[in-house]
């Protein structure tokens, strides 16, 4: 897995800051991150090994059960608590780092952390990040500052991730180009009588062999009225002629993924029906590409993408927000629905995976990711969209 | 994925509990946790889409940035919190939790969380598991109960988890028939000039085509001195004759896991230092092997895998703990490691995986996977451990 260096050179980045003498990518973003930070008035962010520390380092760290964290000051040097095991990756990766409290399994990572955590003996405020501090680590953090407040450093962090470089949007390009190559070849696997899982075993493995960097979730494959659980499972369920297979998946490709939904029909023809329900999430699918510009709100786009979803036409079928951001994780800000005033920033990569779901029925989903642009937004998914009829 | 039901039937359990009705899976296995929970005088377990949640209900879903509790209270029907989007996976897998508190995106998981724990109005002690439960879940704890001590249920959770039943283990040893045939299928591709990532990538892609339920992690595929990094990442570096070939890695089925590390020599042949290092880890797995049966310590089976690893021809070595606990997860309880006074029982089920690490030089680990019999125990794992020589 080439998961060991993520989003590549900042050389530019670097260039564009002045530096005198190249600064390492980690301290390149520690200082955005502590500028961040400090503009949000807390004293420190505390970071677990997850996606915003890959993006720091440049390396993806896993949390394991033992004790990981970068302590991450608004005014002074980041210190990080790490087991000895990590010792080589990390120093790798964090050469600005230069504060390691190393632990082993024979001691415990009792005395690093409290080590550690004097650089904040008098923060007031520290950040950490509510989808992936567990409470194990929490409680260290809570142990060794019991009067600072725990706060969310959730939008901190997503301002930071949210505007995605040239370079990363061609990791995500090369991401999907792998998994739609893979999707093709699976493909010609589909026919009445194959299993759910077969097809998603195929699909897995084919992300693999051709260099994607994991299977990023599922894969989705359903099949018929399962079509209609938008977080079904595949199981040994045999496809039928003329149903609905839906396919939801995705990979990574340096550490960015891409999350990609077709929906096709096996073989045979589909009933006016399911064209009709098709050619609607299609229509909604460019609809919200078409809106994903600079300055409009989130609800807006989701809005314009499904407009014509919750017609009389189909008022019995369910719907789902329009979609997600993604990048260094699968699901990240922003979230694409209703009710979100937030502003389309140019750079931003989100999904926009309308669907129409009827239970029992089937269901189509049809999933892109964009990147926002100066005007308007490009596409980095290229599969084709319209109905297509597989092992005809 | 087949990740679907996990760990298969339990008509079995269901008779030996002496019921007049045949329980569901998830109502025998919650009554397990409540009786187990009670004893240890906790009120209340909550739990996240995580391992034990699957472990309960042969279903597993994952943690995303929804909402999702189960609340197991110790004399009360238990209770869920559930994102819409999962209803229907949730009601299949968990027939007898009849109180659900369903939330969709549009309205927020705040009102179905209030609701959810007023089951647990009266609670004081409630137990949450530390490397599950999320800062994002325990702000929904903490905010809808205040006053109750929250504390760990790690030891609750690791003692109902810790026996694997011969269902289980028959899973396991299924999960390494596919780990090992897809590594002897790799292995014909290792020759001098190879590329770790390759090696890396064509493991992974074969341990999903023979019907593994997923990657485990990594793989790890280090090559020369690099096979000294106990946690070291495959990169583009090319394997040169005469070195170590370090492979860590498994797979899992129906959801439970394998953890193999075999390391060869890549063709050539090896040095007198080299086979020296490796009959020594050999020698200590199988001392390690044969060091475990019910009722002995993990330190005395740690300390007699590595009585001879500590030595005067191998005092410039690093070294680590003897092995992990693993079923559902990679890593579970127990460690098996120095100073560890808890006994050795019977259907537990570890890692035995010894390695000595020079830094530049290289190292060598020979991990097996075993689960404790009356007498002794058995190897999950067959791969042949003696010194192999690749591509030759």
């Amino acid at each position: 897995m080439s998961d060991d260096t993520v989003g590549g050179d900042l050389a530019a980045e670097a260039e564009d800051a002045g530096e005198q003498a190249p600064a390492s990518r980690d301290a390149l973003r520690l200082d955005q991150l502590r500028q961040a930070a400090s503009a949000a008035g807390v004293d420190a962010v505390v970071l677990t090994p997850a996606a915003t520390m890959t993006w720091l380092l440049g390396h993806e760290f896993e949390a394991h059960e033992r004790l990981f964290l970068l302590i991450v000051p608004t005014s002074d040097a980041a210190v990080a608590v790490v087991p000895a095991l990590e010792e080589a990756n990390f120093r790798g990766a964090a050469p600005s780092v230069e504060s390691l409290h190393l632990w082993d399994d024979a001691d415990g990572p009792e005395k690093a952390a409290a080590d550690a955590f004097k650089c904040l003996a008098k923060a007031s405020r520290v950040a950490v990040e509510p989808l992936s501090l567990r409470y194990m680590e929490f409680g260290h953090v809570q142990r060794e500052l019991p009067k600072a407040k725990i706060e969310s450093a959730e939008n901190v962090v997503a301002a930071l991730r949210l505007k995605k470089s040239d370079e990363e949007a061609a990791l995500m390009k090369r991401a999907s180009k792998i998994a739609e190559a893979a999707l093709e070849f699976t493909l010609r696997d589909v026919k009445p009588g194959r299993k759910e899982v077969e097809i998603a075993s195929k699909l897995s493995s084919e992300l693999l062999r051709r260099g994607g960097g994991g299977i990023s979730f599922g894969p989705i494959v359903l099949s018929g009225p399962k079509s209609a659980l938008p977080h079904g499972v595949p199981d040994d369920r045999e496809m039928q002629e003329g149903e609905f297979l839906l396919i939801d998946f995705g990979t990574s490709f340096d550490g960015y993924h891409c999350d990609i939904t077709r929906t096709f029909v096996v073989s045979g023809s589909p009933t006016d029906r399911m064209r009709e329900v098709y050619e609607a999430v299609l229509q909604a699918n460019i609809r919200g590409v078409a809106a994903s510009r600079p300055g409009v709100t989130y609800d807006y786009v989701h809005k314009n993408c499904q407009a014509n979803l919750h017609g009389p036409r189909f008022k019995e079928f369910m719907t789902h927000r329009t979609g997600h951001g993604l990048g260094l994780e699968i699901h990240e800000p922003p979230s694409v629905m209703a009710g979100n005033g937030g502003l389309v920033e140019e750079g931003a990569v989100f999904t926009i995976e309308p669907g129409l779901y009827l239970n029992g029925w089937g269901g189509v989903r049809i999933e892109d990711n964009i990147r926002v642009t100066e005007q308007g937004c490009e596409l980095l998914t290229s599969s084709p969209r319209e109905l297509r009829i597989l092992g005809a």
